[in-house]
């Protein structure tokens, strides 16, 4: 059997764990594929550079267009990250006809419906199993595991850097400057980690699983989404004492001819089974009609893990190839004839409960004024923890209240309103706190 | 597109969940498949009994080889269970090029190398994902998520109904005959509940894992298992005293040339994420080499959760028939031309700590007597607790201990020794410590 010839993208973190893998595994990928995968051209931009992994030099080129259009490369394999060049490379890739892995969850949430449309018009394959959750097959459980079911909800821990920062912050009390310098000298958060911290990335990955989830093209801008950088060690303490750990949660709910998303600092109760995803590991949970509650945990991150998730889908395009497949399975799981995209809208005013910590003036009345506007705008406080005296960044002593269930906007106006009173010092902070979706 | 025709063989539980899914979620299906799924012909001994859903009186037949033999149907979808006639009629479905879908674990962990080898010979589809972790895309996770990757240790807790009473045990401090009563009264344990409470089940399960996660062709029949019958209450609640929770696990690991393979009921680190899996939940925790440890949690059982499977595997059948794709993933994941089943041999002497609860009698010089017995084997002890003199079944007081390392073979050769003492009185009870395997 001929073997199967591919061309790289980028040899990077995830390109050389790629390789690595490629070469490491070389006999176990034989005895499961039939045949061998070969690397036949690869590109960077940078040649010099020392690489723990080694391809021969007569294969490697500065030029990745010289990949995309070189006769012999059967899968491109875009491991660049970025809008352009990628989004050119591979668009040129499906019109030579060629399959396409990639990891790039940034270009899939920006130009999803140009990429899945012409790669099913063309009718090649297009793998992005390493651009979400790194090594857990995510992608493929939601597309062909849960291909039988609606999908109600999908909930994740799907950036490493936060859930590490999130963890050691629980753990050791530390504050989340002190936490994500560290961090950063151990390589677990960039150098500029502001795509991480603030949410960014986790939102990108988000509309990724909401185009598959729902079959609903939208772009991670159009998601609300909330960062880590606001919590304290006092905000997960207080926490704990109501029953949560506080995870950066990234969820999206389908309701009515809605998908509420969000990507939030939240609290999850300690039972379940997100609450104890720690460190860089990641999961996404998932409520569908006929199987209820599914969870998949694993590494979020990493030339391995995400190299595991690539190789995967450099392996399902040569099945295509050698089994004389044709448009096996559609990019979004939806069949494009068919299966047009829902007209669902995206939501951002979703129901939740909410933890509220505001600063306020050590003085009588306070608790009373704010839980008047509190009552005024409709929402009812379910418990109240003030403890100390000692002042809080703005001045002020900390209050925390857990609110009952309130729409987005009706406690964000609240919040408005409570952050005008003379009682209160700074700017209160919010958080979701997590809930199951109900069944029907 | 013209529509694909299947069979069903057996209209129980999970056989009217697969038809409840088509039904119910017809219009879905359509969007992924692009052309609808007709259910052409279907075989139970039973035509009389009542059925939460409908199929037309034309297509209903009580003789299974109708439906195999049928020239319209072209997936076979057998949910009869049990070997005979199952095995036959899925033999004879290949024979005449149709593709298959079970959820019959029994069948499979005996007959699996036929079955997949005629079913490769053929060039047809054989899917299985209904017949371990029901709900959970867990077989694609392994198949085709991990391909890439070489799987040392797989470990589950994959029978609902051990779970579910461990449970409760845990929870309501019951003991297991009382909880078994319950678990009968409520429907999440079978009248007769010996397949279930003595581990065979879970045996049956494992074996088709360590059939696709190591190429190793295994019968249940070679895996050492232990059922939860003797498990008490209190060694629930002493297991919890050592920062453990007790679960039935089923679990492999490849070392050398060998996998090591057993069920038993087994102490879990409490902060494990499979220490957490409640109630009737599975969930499967692998180790690879390149994706490190991942986790796959759901429903393990029920109409729906193991109807979503089933359907997942029509479909997967279905794109393979629209696609043109022959042969295209060979059933044990494995090129039958060139991944040749490694020559692994099945052990049951793997190393780890223990917990050993022993009845002994109420005087002087017992515990010294036992721990002798025990550093004559070269075992070491890593605690002790004795604690309270009630009687246990068989009286004499319980000691419980947990050792350091050893292997099977030796702590059974102790124990032995140490039910023989005069002062022990009444079996000994061993349960193993779930560890990590380490990274090389």
């Amino acid at each position: 059997m001929e073997s199967i010839r591919i061309g790289l993208l980028g040899l990077g973190t995830v390109g050389c764990g790629t390789v690595d893998i490629l070469q490491r595994n070389r006999e176990v990928l034989h005895g499961r594929l039939g045949t061998t995968i070969e690397i036949v051209r690869a590109a960077d931009l940078d040649l010099k550079r020392s690489r723990p992994v080694e391809l021969p030099g007569e294969i490697l080129t500065r030029d990745p267009w010289e990949v995309v259009k070189d006769p012999e490369v059967q899968i491109v394999v875009e491991l660049i990250g970025g809008i352009e060049p990628a989004r050119s490379l591979i668009l040129e890739a499906f019109d030579q006809g060629k399959h396409v892995v990639t990891a790039n969850k940034a270009l899939l949430s920006a130009h999803w419906s140009e990429l899945a449309g012409k790669a099913d018009e063309r009718g090649v394959s297009f793998g992005f199993e390493g651009s979400v959750g790194g090594g857990i097959p995510l992608i493929r459980a939601i597309k062909l595991g849960l291909v039988a079911n609606r999908i109600r909800s999908v909930t994740g821990i799907i950036n490493g850097t936060c859930n590490y920062i999130l963890t050691r912050m629980h753990r050791e009390a530390k504050a989340f400057e002190e936490v994500l310098e560290e961090a950063q000298a151990r390589g677990f958060a960039e150098a500029d980690p502001a795509l991480d911290v603030e949410g960014v990335d986790a939102a990108q990955k988000l509309a990724v699983l909401i185009n598959l989830c729902f079959n609903a093209p939208v772009s991670h801008e159009d998601i609300l989404h909330r960062g880590i950088t606001e919590l304290t060690p006092a905000d997960l303490e207080m926490a704990g004492e109501f029953g949560f750990r506080v995870k950066l949660l990234a969820s999206a709910t389908h309701v009515g001819d809605k998908v509420e998303a969000w990507v939030s600092p939240a609290l999850v109760p300690d039972w379940h089974p997100l609450a104890t995803v720690d460190g860089v590991f990641n999961a996404v949970y998932i409520q569908d009609d006929n199987v209820g509650p599914s969870l998949y945990y694993g590494r979020g991150a990493g030339d391995l893990p995400t190299g595991s998730a690539v190789v995967s889908d450099i392996v399902s395009c040569a099945r295509d190839i050698l089994s004389g497949a044709v448009g096996r399975v559609p990019v979004g799981g939806f069949h494009p004839d068919v299966g047009k995209p829902d007209q669902v809208m995206l939501g951002n005013d979703t129901v939740s409960e909410f933890y509220v910590r505001m600063a306020a003036a050590d003085s009588p009345g306070v608790l009373s004024t704010i839980s008047g506007v509190l009552g005024r705008n409709g929402i009812s406080i379910a418990s109240v923890i003030q403890k100390g005296r000692e002042p809080v960044r703005g001045g002020g002593v900390p209050i925390v209240m857990i609110t009952h269930e309130a729409s987005y906007s009706r406690m964000t106006a609240a919040i408005e309103e409570i952050d005008a009173q003379d009682v209160v010092l700074g700017d209160s902070f919010l958080m979701r706190i997590f809930s199951e979706p109900q069944a029907p």
